[in-house]
């Protein structure tokens, strides 16, 4: 490349690094919000972080960036595809498009009225008050319609709103799989729940808070998690936070009545911080130092909570370490019983309370009242009805309240309508995938989790996936990783052969 | 006034927060880089904090607030004195000022070599290598001296560079008053030094964290420190610090085999703390949210720290319950010994360990040093000498190294030389003014310092001094409050009353 191209990536990447480390300066002032600020410190977080996000976003959609980018794409195109530096210049010039346009003044009253929502919605919820919401909420359908109508030429009006989050996913990929999901987990779920229930009792006896952190910690280290790069704390509810990609940290929960919360929220949040942690330091500070979308990050978090984290093998492993951890609560429970009980299925009525199997109809209910809405067939006032309805046919449960329904994510009530939840879901279909792929390349890894040891599934993962940060779309590493498009096979036949001996679900 | 100053006095005020917003948030981040950052976060932490602290500046320098003082200034002189708006226009113009009188690249450079200066000399110290110091602090004494040049019509070169931390004090105001505590605390120590040594040796017993801690936070939630605005965490070197009115942080560090370090740290920095909360919340996010001065601050820390928490009536009342906290290491120790020894005075070469006496002789040997190098009486080439032969002609004592002696603090390897040392003198000095002030208007304090009540001091601090956050200099201060300037008299007499009994000093 020529000495302009390089001096002009020069002051790209300068540009770049003042957004992100605005934007990171923010993510370490919410992380101090949720775990250590004292609450006298409200008023002035609120300001000093609406200062840096406007910052961030005037310095990251600066006009001199759209044409150091307009000036650098023809010359990236002519790099090979998998080239950094082009697709440093494609993802930027795919964010940079994204972020310039809707127009400011629309965004900032979309941040208002959703910051009022939201407020509203924590007395709401405790009140189950759905009726004060509604107003506010075909406020925020509006504003989702109209967010969209900012991308003119979509297929359907929520794949604007989808791209958000799961950029290049749409409503045509991903309705045809849910809907292939749902029928495949419907029957599962009856068969298992036809079955005498099982004993989970004892996970619910008393855990003190030091033991459960110490147990959590000695497994994520194991797994891989890079405690001179990252660190956990507490907060009322666990996530990850990159403030670089030397600082990657997670929080977690502890219940003392309720041993599975901090230990499958803690390995949860490791998967997340194991991908950012992974990704290539040269990425540092660029649109590509992060995971590259949320079904993505989902299908890392879930990969290790669930594929190894639930799984039996682990267990054989790790079941005497937990027992000799909690003598008294677990000397009488037998590893079989305790593998049964942390992968114990039922209908329920919250989404992240949910088992592996049921999981999904729950965010299948999500993404289905979102494009009802969306598409206009559904009105806001019988939303809470709908949900009711949604829930008794896929689930068989239905909530008397809305406490537990309609009001029980945050997700509507603060932001847009739309996109909000398909990459839960999407991520266990790729976690699948991504499994497979790479049991086909090391048959030993289940031998080896047995063992204790996670570096061969850690570092092909780092190597396929992480690494890559946002590289690629999740489509594009798909298809680089597993050589083909989303497929739901891997998933089912995981599901089947985990769940089938309790069930005997008919393959 | 009228409807023109209003709006742009609210202009003003909304460019202000802005700055100080940015400015807070960086201290968020400084917070948690010696707290809970892990080592991986370095470089990422460098970089963000130096965007946030050029955005900073430049929103405060903006020519904009510049015209806006220029247009603001007539009318609210027009004001009475101690009015609020009269006093933000006059503080922000002052230190407006003082920000851009010095050109960008100039504190650009000075930066830069601060930053190199600072991290050569974390290598230098451990080393006990003044050599290489010597080329780097001449530039850093060169830098100094162009500093104060920005200021034409100082009295004293080094005045512009105390303006910095003690604004509007002067050589020609400390000089006299350091020379005359000089002559008063030699005779006093050289007495007190005769005498047989006081065994203090059973505060080096081991006093495991836990029960530090919590005695720590129990007297500081006594003496008012308000934990809904504010918390205390562990570091590496104590310090206060910042977010808004409503988070005001602590940290202390904690020995394990000296009682001392983390109980007066804690009662150290809560002083300041006391000091930081207690300012007028109608002056959040602007130049008046703060302490007014270092002199002022530190007067502050040390009264809380010395004339209460190593007095007499203060021992009376927390023996016993420290006693309690520990009786294996204490409960072979009576009151008057355990008094004795956390007030033994002692020649020592470290500053920071230094007693209530010796303190001052410390702090007075940095600032006259740092007056020899800027008039040019002094070379940096045999600083490290003259750092021994004024240790050994003030304290009677001489490092045999470096590393104790020149290399000790921090200030000059990072920052100018000059006026980074005079503010822990004046704050001893200054802390007993307002004591005895105190007194006359409460004579009963004592008695209930010796109950464990601290509100009617706290009270009379905050309503005397705390409360007007920077809107008066040091100087109007003590006229305000003492009704006028800075006195040694009563701080002389202190340090007789409490330290006579033990020295037979003549009166």
């Amino acid at each position: 490349m020529s000495d302009e191209f390089d001096r002009m990536l020069g002051d790209l990447r300068t540009r770049l690094a003042e957004a992100s480390d605005l934007q990171n300066a923010n993510e370490v002032l919410a992380w101090d919000q949720t775990t250590y600020m004292p609450p006298g410190g409200v008023p002035a977080r609120g300001r000093q972080m609406a200062v840096l996000a406007r910052l961030a976003h005037e310095t990251f959609t600066d006009p001199a960036i759209g044409r150091l980018l307009d000036k650098l794409a023809p010359q990236a195109e002519a790099l090979p595809y998998d080239d950094d530096n082009a697709n440093l210049i494609r993802v930027t010039r795919r964010e940079y498009m994204r972020a310039t346009q809707v127009p400011a003044d629309f965004m900032a009253e979309a941040t208002a009225h959703g910051a009022e929502t939201y407020d509203a919605w924590t007395r709401a919820r405790p009140a189950n008050d759905f009726a004060t919401m509604i107003p506010l909420l075909e406020k925020t359908l509006e504003l989702s319609r109209r967010y969209a109508d900012f991308f003119p030429g979509y297929d359907h009006i929520a794949d604007p709103l989808i791209d958000r989050s799961d950029g290049g996913m749409t409503v045509a990929e991903i309705r045809p799989i849910f809907a292939a999901l749902r029928q495949a987990l419907t029957p599962m779920v009856e068969a298992i729940c036809a079955r005498e229930p099982v004993d989970d009792s004892f996970l619910h006896r008393h855990y003190p808070t030091q033991a459960q952190w110490d147990f959590g910690l000695d497994v994520i280290r194991q797994f891989g998690y890079d405690f001179n790069r990252g660190r956990q704390d507490q907060s009322a509810h666990p996530f990850t936070t990159s403030f670089s990609i030397g600082d990657v940290r997670i929080t977690t929960r502890i219940d003392e009545e309720n041993l599975a919360e901090a230990l499958f929220g803690t390995l949860h949040e490791c998967g997340h911080a194991l991908y950012e942690q992974g990704v290539n330091p040269a990425f540092e500070a660029t649109p590509l130092a992060g995971g590259t979308s949320s079904g993505v990050h989902e299908s890392q978090s879930r990969l290790w909570e669930n594929i190894v984290g639930r799984g039996r093998r682990f267990w054989r492993r790790y079941y005497g370490p937990l027992q000799a951890a909690f003598p008294e609560q677990l000397g009488d429970v037998d590893e079989e019983d305790f593998y049964r009980a942390v992968n114990k299925v039922q209908r329920s009525l919250i989404r992240t309370d949910a088992d592996e199997v049921t999981y999904n109809l729950h965010v299948i209910i999500r993404f289905e009242l979102e494009l009802d809405l969306l598409e206009g067939k559904l009105a806001v006032a019988d939303l809470a009805e709908a949900w009711r309805a949604r829930y008794a046919e896929y689930l068989g449960v239905s909530s008397p309240d809305d406490r537990d329904g309609v009001l029980q994510d945050v997700h509507w009530y603060g932001d847009f309508i739309g996109g909000g939840f398909q990459g839960y879901a999407l991520g266990n279909i790729m976690a699948s995938q991504f499994y497979a792929r790479a049991l086909e390349d090391h048959p030993d890894i289940p031998d080896q989790i047995e063992a204790g040891e996670f570096d061969t599934l850690h570092t092909w993962l780092r190597e396929h996936i992480y690494r890559h940060g946002s590289k690629f779309t999740a489509g594009e590493l798909l298809e680089r990783v597993v050589g083909g498009p989303m497929k739901l096979e891997p998933y089912l036949a995981y599901l089947q052969e985990k769940f089938g001996p309790f069930s005997h679900i008919d393959q």
